[in-house]
Parts: structure tokens; sequence; C-alpha cells
């Protein structure tokens, strides 16, 4: 029995808010950070108090940040969608799993793995229903997961009246034109609807996984939730090895960001490791079977085409996908093709029924400075041309992987090549990395790429460890990770203008010039940092600062011209 | 008596090299990694090895790389310039200093302080004569240092035949045009020639300065050193407080890099910091001495007029600059017109004696993400348009300081404006940090701003401590922040299409696609970093990698592909 650990989620001077929905019964969670007065001099030098309003957050934490929830990670968290599922006449609850389970590579395992204790039958649409969220944008219908969507995305300062930027018919539209996507699988009911689209916050997504060596079910829901701490807004479960699907039910049930994951590496444990008896139906049973335990996207390396191969061979580093690997070393053995790319049909197919997000993955993306935008990874683009086309006639809602390695001045022909190979369809990036010079800092190198992509129109970046290439992250070099990939974000939300976005960055601005210290940390993307290097001061006096950065000695006096004094 | 340390750099299979001059009697340090062979399978299997070029980078560090050097502080290191000054007519050794040294603020001090031991009188101009690089290069003259500096820029691989991308003559008319420069101050010759402008290598400066604490010559010096080592390429001296000259004077007479100084700091200390104290004369005083010591730059807040100050009251976050606040202050109470500007020509006729650059400083720039790009930015960018002539009447050589805060999307704004006001002279940048919302991370919210606006043309960005605004970094801030603006810098050289600036990613790249890990931890920005990171792996054999990073394996499979495996 796995202990219940503390999961409980606080940031200082913060508490949960809910705003509830005007269509649907919903309520959007989200974070109120209350600030202290400022102090103004009047004219006669007296100070007069003067109110800060509270700055609300996006909060990507749901329940753990919730005193008044109760967390047990043997129940799961809160089904908070399933009781709008009661509404809707095209599901149907299964009476058991569509295919059997296989526990992966267990044969020498002489560990105990306790399963997750609860059992959720599937839910799936019924025969002959269309039940994804891009079918009912295109019918018109405002789903609650899109007015939910449409609540979160406002930023709101109270009294300023910031409220009704982003609107669900304007989320609808987005969902309909392929232009965004809610990757909300109806089996990850835990699951808050969030939007991924480029008129949208721009979203951070972590890698998470058990490697060969851990499948500590514990350690997997800590890293989970101190990811959605520090602000990410997806997961993707890279796991391979040993419990693969055994471990993932433990953190989807207590999962309140979507999850998605690359299928093939489940299915590749499924034939221990062996390329060569990867089989499409052993392929499309792993798809069935995360589709009913609620994987919300999934990485299908389908546009790594046989006659792409050659193309990347020439390269410096060759293919570092290692789905695109995968699938070009089995399509060099049987001399056929990607049965990904031939079967893709089939796939939208399966993912329609659990409205499952694919993500096309690029399988030749590069992985150096030297091989990008080269003919292989625009060759493959080409191909998710048609691909987005084919799940589109399914319904299904599309994003695309994007790289990698990329200098500072290739990554708009990028954006704009994919933009257009791909009708618009939501492009998410690792990183880029804009040198390779950078191991032990990857992260700084990624921010700076993932910036730019993302003021270009990238929709989500990847949250990139400082230990990338070198080393399993631990949990600070998850939080160093996903910070840094929250700073690019946000950067490139206030670049593209994005409604409310700079409120946050004024008032922590309003607070440096104000000497409010304890509002600059509770503002910040990380309060316990900012106040533990603040601590470290040999004066907690900011007059005075003894800081390199003048900045508050300048101030002061600035402060005092303004004042007259 | 301060006891000697060893401050000796040493990198992993690195070694010093000196690339002589061609037209004049000089050596070019540089740092040459050694990388170990590659093995390729042959048709049969077999493993060949195929040797890999070395790899030549730029040297930031002086003779404390040099195992030959004999390094004491006491002494001072080797003043590599001096010998060409015998070749020079124009130059005439004082016999004592201009002006007379004033301690400062030791009143009531019980520390005592050990002054430097040498006595190094200062050069200066001939009468009547101009002794400036870009006197010379107007003249149609190729210095040493210009010679220097073109070898410098050229990042070699040995046997690529790289070497002459960028001559003396190509430094020289780009000095002439006011589009570089060298600082160089006759009176610090210990210092390796370097070279700030847009058709060269991104260059990088680090803050130091005692805080009013600490008056430590020792640890000053430890640190000068140590920002050397992860790649810094000029030092900034922000010191306040008791014995800033006589601190000065050791880190100095220790430095292979060009040191700047923002000479309003001293000259407030010396009035005790009443700012209303605060004369012409002073501040004169000041700069002579401070020149007559070696400093190469300096930054002078001589663009912002009186009529600016009322422009920048509405701002969100005032006046941030410190030099700024004060000659705000100054105005204000004394209702005149900023010294600065009004004495701007006798300023630049002492500098020119010295052969020191001025770096105009940015008093307006904005302090917040609210205030970037305002009329209050934009005014003092005119007044830098006449300061920029009357320095170059003087052929003083001229850099711009840039901001601060500004969202991405205003940054090419930002250097487009200060490129055409003033004439191309080099941009210097603080940052930009491009949110306000990530105090304790700011480094990296730099590094994407400084990336951006140096690929713009930018021509030396800053490093900026992961405790910017909130307290003093200490070594390991001030290796965080280095490491950030070098990949910041790179990450701008490729975009720029720098020639040879790719060479080094490409090597770490092909040594990444060869499992040669040794070699990708050397090639590195920060080699103990990586190596450490890599060390705290489960395995160390990387076919047998556990990452969650999949890339090993994927470049495993996709050598095989090649291999024909």
């Amino acid at each position: 029995m796995i202990p219940t650990r503390n999961l409980r989620i606080t940031y200082p001077s913060s508490q949960k808010i809910y705003v509830p929905g005007e269509i649907n019964r919903l309520n959007v969670g989200m974070r109120l950070i209350t600030l202290s007065d400022s102090l103004i001099p009047d004219e006669n030098g007296k100070k007069e108090r003067k109110k800060n309003n509270p700055v609300i957050v996006y909060d990507t934490t749901g329940p753990y940040s919730d005193a008044s929830s109760s967390i047990c990670i043997t129940e799961g968290i809160p089904r908070i969608r399933e009781e709008w599922y009661a509404r809707r006449k095209d599901l149907v609850k299964l009476a058991d799993f569509t295919v059997s389970s296989v526990t992966t590579n267990v044969k020498d395992s002489t560990t105990e793995f306790t399963c997750f204790p609860k059992q959720h039958y599937p839910f799936k649409a019924k025969q002959g229903k269309r039940i994804t969220q891009m079918y009912y944008a295109k019918r018109r219908i405002i789903t609650p997961e899109m007015e939910y969507v449409a609540i979160r995305e406002n930023q709101q300062v109270e009294g300023l009246g910031l409220k009704s930027f982003i609107t669900p018919e304007f989320v609808r539209k987005e969902i309909a034109a392929g232009r965004a996507v809610i990757p909300v699988n109806i089996n990850h009911p835990e699951s808050e609807p969030m939007i991924i689209g480029k008129r949208f916050l721009v979203k951070t997504n972590t890698n998470i996984g058990n490697s060969t060596l851990s499948t500590d079910v514990e350690e997997g829901i800590d890293k989970m939730v101190w990811s959605c701490k520090w602000g990410c807004d997806t997961l993707m479960d890279l796991s391979t090895g040993k419990y693969i699907h055994e471990t993932r039910e433990w953190i989807i049930r207590n999962c309140p960001v979507p999850l998605g994951t690359v299928p093939v590496y489940e299915a590749l444990e499924k034939v221990d490791g062996k390329i060569e008896d990867l089989t499409w139906e052993v392929f499309r049973d792993t798809l069935i079977h995360q589709a009913e335990q609620g994987v919300d996207y999934f990485t299908i390396h389908a546009a790594l085409l046989s006659s792409h191969i050659d193309l990347a061979m020439n390269r410096l580093t060759g293919i570092v996908s290692r789905g695109g690997a995968i699938m070009s070393t089995w399509m060099k053995i049987h001399k056929q093709e990607n049965f990904l790319y031939t079967h893709f049909d089939e796939i939208c197919s399966i993912l329609s029924q659990y409205d499952a997000v694919v993500s096309i993955g690029s399988g030749l993306r590069p992985g150096s400075i030297y091989d990008a935008n080269d003919i292989a990874q625009f060759a493959e683009l080409k191909t998710m041309n048609t691909l987005t086309k084919i799940a589109w006639e399914h319904f299904v809602q599309v994003i695309i992987e994007g790289p990698g390695h990329v200098p500072l001045n290739k990554i708009k022909e990028n954006t704009s090549e994919q933009n257009y190979a791909c009708m618009g369809a939501p492009f998410h990036s690792l990183g880029p990395v804009t040198t390779d010079i950078s191991p032990g800092y990857d992260h700084i190198s990624a921010a700076i790429g993932s910036a730019q992509i993302a003021w270009y129109g990238v929709s989500m970046i990847c949250a990139v460890s400082p230990k990338e290439q070198l080393n399993v992250p631990n949990k600070e070099d998850v939080r160093e990770g996903v910070i840094a990939s929250k700073i690019a974000a946000h950067a490139a939300d206030l670049a593209k203008g994005q409604p409310g976005a700079q409120v946050r960055d004024n008032a922590i601005s309003k607070a440096r010039f104000d000497f409010r210290w304890k509002d600059l940390f509770n503002l910040s993307l990380d309060p316990e940092r900012a106040k533990q290097y603040y601590k470290g001061k040999a004066t907690k006096n900011p007059e005075n600062s003894t800081m390199n950065d003048t900045n508050f000695f300048a101030m002061k006096l600035s402060m005092d011209i303004k004042n007259g004094e």
C-alpha cells in the first residue's frame, strides 16, 4: 500500500477562488494574490495608504491548492467533468475495457507493484455519434469545456473590468477552425479543460516518465504535482520499461492537467523492445487501451515516410526523435511504409471516439543547429498537411510537434512553413534550443528559442531540464525547467499583446517602485525563490540597499523628485 | 599584506596557444580544445578510428590560463601593451598623477586598507597629439590593437582554413566609421585588446563592485578572474563607498579585460553622498584620476536633460538608472542643466588624451515592461545624437547604453531607433529583461531579451545575476549570470551568421552523435557543470541511457540505419 502524502500546494498571500460559468454549471479555479497597501506621501509629507487591487492569475494546480478538498492518491482527485457527461446523449459507459491489459517487461521482475485500487470503466462515443470538441464547435455548440477555458483565459484584476476579452464563442470559433484544441479525453474527467492555440495564452508542457530504473509511483505523482505547482499546463509521459500502463493509471487518476504519451513506446515494450516485432495490431491495441485510460493527446510519428529516411542520412545528428527512429528502423527492416501513416485513418477513427487529440510527431526534427530547417524536416511537413486533413475529416483535434534545435534566424521560417502546411493547426515545440554548446544550461538555451517561437505563433512550449541530454531531472531540475519555460511563455504573451497578460508585470513593477518587497515576492513566478534570495541580504531595509543592482537607490531618488522632496 | 592566491584557470583537454601577428609583434592568446577520435564502423563492422580536428575558441582569461606565466596579485599581470608604446611618438609618461588622490568615506573607518604596492605613473597624449584608435583608423593606420582583435575574432578550426574572415583592415574601417570600438585606455596595458561592434562577435559584460559593506580586495580579484573564466569580455566596476579608487587599482592591475566605471558614483562619494554638493570640478577630477588609473570606458549620463525629467514622472517605475537619478536630483536642486551635458566637450577632450571610450549612459532607460519605449526614453536618444557627434569630433570612441526592461515586440524598435540616432555607434544593453515577473530568475528573462537584441545589432550584452534586484551575487550567481549571457551572445552570433561561430556547435553535435561524452563536456560553455550533471547518472554507458531525453536512443538507431546494420 502506497502511503498518502501531503501533496498540498500553497502560495503566499494567495487564495483559491472559483469563477462560476454563465452558460454551464461549472467553476473555474484561479489564484487570487492579495497585495498590501501603498504608502503615498501627501503634500505635508504624511504618508497616506492606498489600496492595491489583488491580482488573479491562471492556476494549474487543480484541487491540490484547494484547502477544502481532500487529497488521497488511492482515491484519485475529483472527476469534475464527469457530471457534465450526464447531460450528454452521445456517450456510453462500457462494461469493460475494449482490449485487455498487457503488463510490460515484468518477466524478470522481483518488484511488487501495487495497482491503482479503483477501477473506472471507460466512456466511449455511442455508435455513430461524433463527440469531439471540434465536431461540437463546427455544429456551433458551445460545450462546458469551451466556456471553462474562456473563463480561464481571462486573467483579471478585480475592479478593472478586464473580463470578457475571450468569450466562449471566440473559443468555439477557434476550435472549429482547427486553430486551437482542448485536450480533454472523456476518460480523463479529472483534468481541467485548457486550450492550446495561438490566440490564447502560451502553454507549457513538462516531460515526465519513469526511467527504466524506477517505477516509483509516489515519485511520479510527486513530480507531477510539483510540475503543476510551478505552472505547467500539460504533462507528457515518456515512460519506457516496466509497468508503464499501471504507473500511468496512478498518474492520470491524480492529474488535474491533460496528459500526453507517445504510444509507440508502450507498444515497443509489449514486444520486448524488438522493433522488428512491432505490428499495427499491437500498436492499435495500445492506442485503444491508453485512450480508454484517459490519455488526452497522442504523439503519432505518422508523417515520417520511408522516402524521407535517406534525406536524413547526411545529417550531422541523424534522427533524434525516438519515435522517428523506431519507425525508420521498422520501415528499413520490413521494407514497408510507416504503418502509422498507412493506418492513420483508423488511428483518427479510434481517437475520435474518446475525443483525444492527435499530436503529429516530428520524427525528423533537427537534433543540432547544423541540421535545422533542412530538406528532411520540411519534407515531413508536407505529409503533415495530408494527415491534418485526414484527422479533421474525423473531427479529431490536431496539434503539430515542432523542433528541436534551431538558430534564432531560422525560427520564423519554421512557424510560417508549419502554419501554411498545417493550415493553422496549433504548433508545439520542444525548445528549440538556439545553440548546441550549452549542456547543463539547456533550459536557458531553450527559453531563448521558446520565447521567440511562441511569439511567432507556437501555442505550447516544453519545459527543458538543465540536465537535458545529461541526466534524469530531479525535482529541482523540474522546477528550474518549468520556471524557465513559464518565463519564455509569458515573454511571448506580452509580445503577442495577449489581453491582460501585462497586469501581473505592472503590479510587480509597482510593488518594486513602492518597495513592497512582500508583494514583489508573492507576484513572482517563484515566490519561494525570490524570498529565499532576498533573505540572504545583509540588510532588510531597502533604503540601505547594498545591491550591485542600483535600481532601488535610483527609484528612491526618482520618487523623491516626483514627490517634490 | 594580502596573501597571493592561486588564481589559475584550467579547462579540461585544453591548452593555451598564441597566434602571432603578421604586421606587428604581438601574440594573441586562444584556447585549443583537443578532441578524441571517432570510431566509425567499416563495411565489416570493424571500427575505424577517425581523427577529429581540435577546436580553437575565443579566450578571455589572459595570463590566468597560461601555466607558464607567474601570477602574483601584488605585482599585477604583465603589461603586454606597454612595449607597443615604445614605438609611439605621441605618448608621454607623466612624473605624477594630474590630480591628487581622494580616499573616499573613511572618516569613521577602523579598517586598515593595504594599497596596491606598485606605482605606475600615467601615460598621456603629448600636447597637441591625437592618440585614439578612431583617430588612427581615420588616418588609415592599422594599430597593433586592431591587428590583435582581428586575429582574436577569427575562431578557427585547424585545417579548415577559416582564418581570414576578419582582417585588420576590416577592423580599421569599422573603427573609423564609429561602428566599433576597442576600449584600450593607454593606462591599462594589462588588458588584451577586444572589439565591440555589430559585425564582430557579441560581447558580454559583468558588473562587479564592492558593496558598501565590503572592500575585500581579494574577493574582488577572485570574482574578476572567475568572471573571465566563464568568458566575460569586460567588467563594469559599480563600486560605491569606501576606498573605491584604491580597490579599483588592485582590480585594474590584475585585469586582462577592459574595465568600465560610472565615474559619478565615485564623485558622489567624494562629497559624502550629498548630491547637492556635486560639482563639475569634483567630477572632472574624478574622471581624470580614473582615466590615469586605466579605466577603459566611462558611462556618462550626459544625455538626460532637465527638460526630460518631467517626461519620466508619469512612469510606473520612474528613473531606475542610478546615474540618471543622481543627475536628475542635482538638476532639480540647482535648477541648472546637467553639467555632464554642458561640459561634454571637455569630457571628451579629457578622454581623448587616454584613448578611453565614452559610454553614453541611458539615464532614462525603462525600469519595467510598462515604461518600455516611452517618450522619455526616446527623448534621451535624440540628445545622444548630439553627444555622439561631439565625441567623434574629438575622435573619442563611443558606445551607447541601452535598456533595461523591454518586451520582445519592442526590442527591434530600440535597436533601429538607436542605430539611426547614434549613426551606427555600438549599442550595449543591460538585458533587456522581457518580463518583470521573474525575480530569482532574471538571468533567464534577460537571456531571452539579450539574444534577441544582440541578433538585431546590439554589440555587447550584460550578465544578469539570478539574484538581480534581490541580493549581491555570490560566485555561483556570477557563473550562472555569465553563462546565461554567453548563451545569449552565442545564439545571436549564430543568428547573425558570424563567420566560424557555428564550428563549436557542429563539433559538439558531432561528439553527441558519436557518444564522445568527454568531448561533449569539454566543448561546452561550462565543462565542469556538464560533467558534474552527467556524473550523477546511474549508468555511464550511453547505450543503456535511461534519460528522459530520448535523443541518444534515437541517435543509436539512426546511426545503425546509416551504417546499414
